[in-house]
């Protein structure tokens, strides 16, 4: 269930060496994706994000599309359960710990996948609200994640599932999904820029406005403007869509009909017939 | 010539488990310090501050102070060069990879001893100016170093020898040293914030000003004001000292003697006094 340079083995027995500068910098970037019955979804997005990471952050990769595409398929075909979570990451590589890096043509590839409960399209997330003290690269997807495990943390010890983050006032994103909210029939959701993920599922949920008619915005929204939402949205690639009922201890009313609820249903729907 | 949870081996056949946080999340934090002739040099300050960063991160610690001696005095012995680098870090354990972590008392300990050259009291340094584009918790001697390799390699790629950081026009520190400016006998440096570390050496420089009669001024200071300075010197663990010939193309006069090099040679007396 697992992939290390080369070697495919048990998740639990895999090592890796100091040369691997995930240990000393988090010096390298990951993707992750779900699947079902073999098929991992969106597979050409989570590829090319993990691809262009990777050259944003000036790692070489030695493996070609198609032989990741083989490593991940001998892995998933390993998986007997139907539903499973997709994780691949790719670090940069030295002799020696130091901060300015030699040119190499030399990467380090992991791979590993678990099997996982289907996602469930009607789970109600709680969020609590923290300062966003990450860096200024959110953009990419690297192991850089402690702002990150903060703020999870944090949510964790106040009972929420996932943190709301925001710089002065500004929302951002969640800990570890993008957020959005709907206001009078529209939808609004931060602009990609280096505060935010480019999310997959950010993506797809805007496509699916666009699908069905809904109107969306791109742009920056403060705190005030998420508390006094109609509905908020969080999306990931793991969780791919849920509403949120909470946000600390202001309480958002989940009606049986709305428009949150659609665009949710519409993207598992997307999910179940690609799979 | 290296340590983790509990055996030495050698640092090139070290491996580390998935379950060791660094792995997928920079989720620890470390300390280094130089020495000689099995003496580590400011040892307890290095101690009390990878402590205080421990609890300060929540990462609990199984070994006490004695503990930790011991082992780094074990790999030290083993060093038949004279000077040598310890490196140690302690990271997060968690079962499953998530970004919020489980109460555990368990926790990683890696520790790695180096031979290095004596450190030269003469060495000069040159800067790139680079973006500040780390996370808001630089006081602590975390894992999440993408910031410091970023700005490293361009400074690198530059030619340089070091980056120093700026937030929008601020001066904090250099991507892996404290940086300070002398300008009319006065000594300046950033005060410690989120925005840079508490350094040993830095606390160590601005003792020597006190014991020899060096005003010395704890303020945030400009990128102008680095360009008009008189002097400019950097601290670390590991260099000790050194002043600045050169930011960008901007060379600044090194002469015979100066207050800097009377600030470094004082330090450098120090470490060969103790050492």
């Amino acid at each position: 269930d697992a992939y290390y340079n080369g070697v495919f083995c048990d998740k639990k027995s895999l090592r890796i060496p100091l040369s691997d500068r995930a240990v000393f910098f988090g010096d390298g970037i990951y993707d992750a994706a779900i699947g079902m019955h073999g098929k991992i979804f969106m597979l050409r997005e989570h590829i090319d994000r993990f691809l262009g990471n990777a050259q944003r952050m000036n790692i070489p990769i030695s493996q070609t599309e198609n032989e990741l595409k083989k490593i991940f398929g001998r892995l998933i075909l390993s998986m007997k359960e139907s539903c499973f979570f997709l994780y691949f990451q790719l670090t940069r590589y030295s002799d020696e710990r130091s901060h300015a890096y030699p040119e190499s043509d030399k990467s380090n590839l992991l791979v590993t996948v678990s099997a996982i409960p289907i996602p469930l399209r009607d789970r109600i997330f709680t969020l609590s609200l923290e300062d966003d003290i990450r860096h200024e690269f959110c953009d990419i997807k690297t192991l850089n994640l402690l702002g990150a495990v903060i703020a999870s943390h944090n949510a964790q010890i106040k009972g929420k599932d996932e943190a709301v983050l925001h710089r002065d006032g500004t929302v951002t994103e969640c800990a570890h999904s993008n957020v959005h909210i709907l206001k009078n029939g529209t939808l609004i959701t931060h602009p990609l820029d280096k505060h935010v993920l480019p999310g997959i599922s950010r993506a797809h949920l805007l496509s699916v406005c666009s699908r069905i008619g809904i109107s969306a915005e791109e742009r920056a929204f403060s705190v005030d403007e998420l508390f006094s939402a109609d509905e908020v949205l969080i999306t990931s690639s793991s969780k791919l869509a849920a509403r949120v009922s909470k946000v600390e201890n202001h309480e958002f009313t989940l009606r049986q009909e709305s428009i949150g609820k659609t665009l949710i249903d519409t993207m598992f729907d997307d999910f179940i017939r690609s799979c």
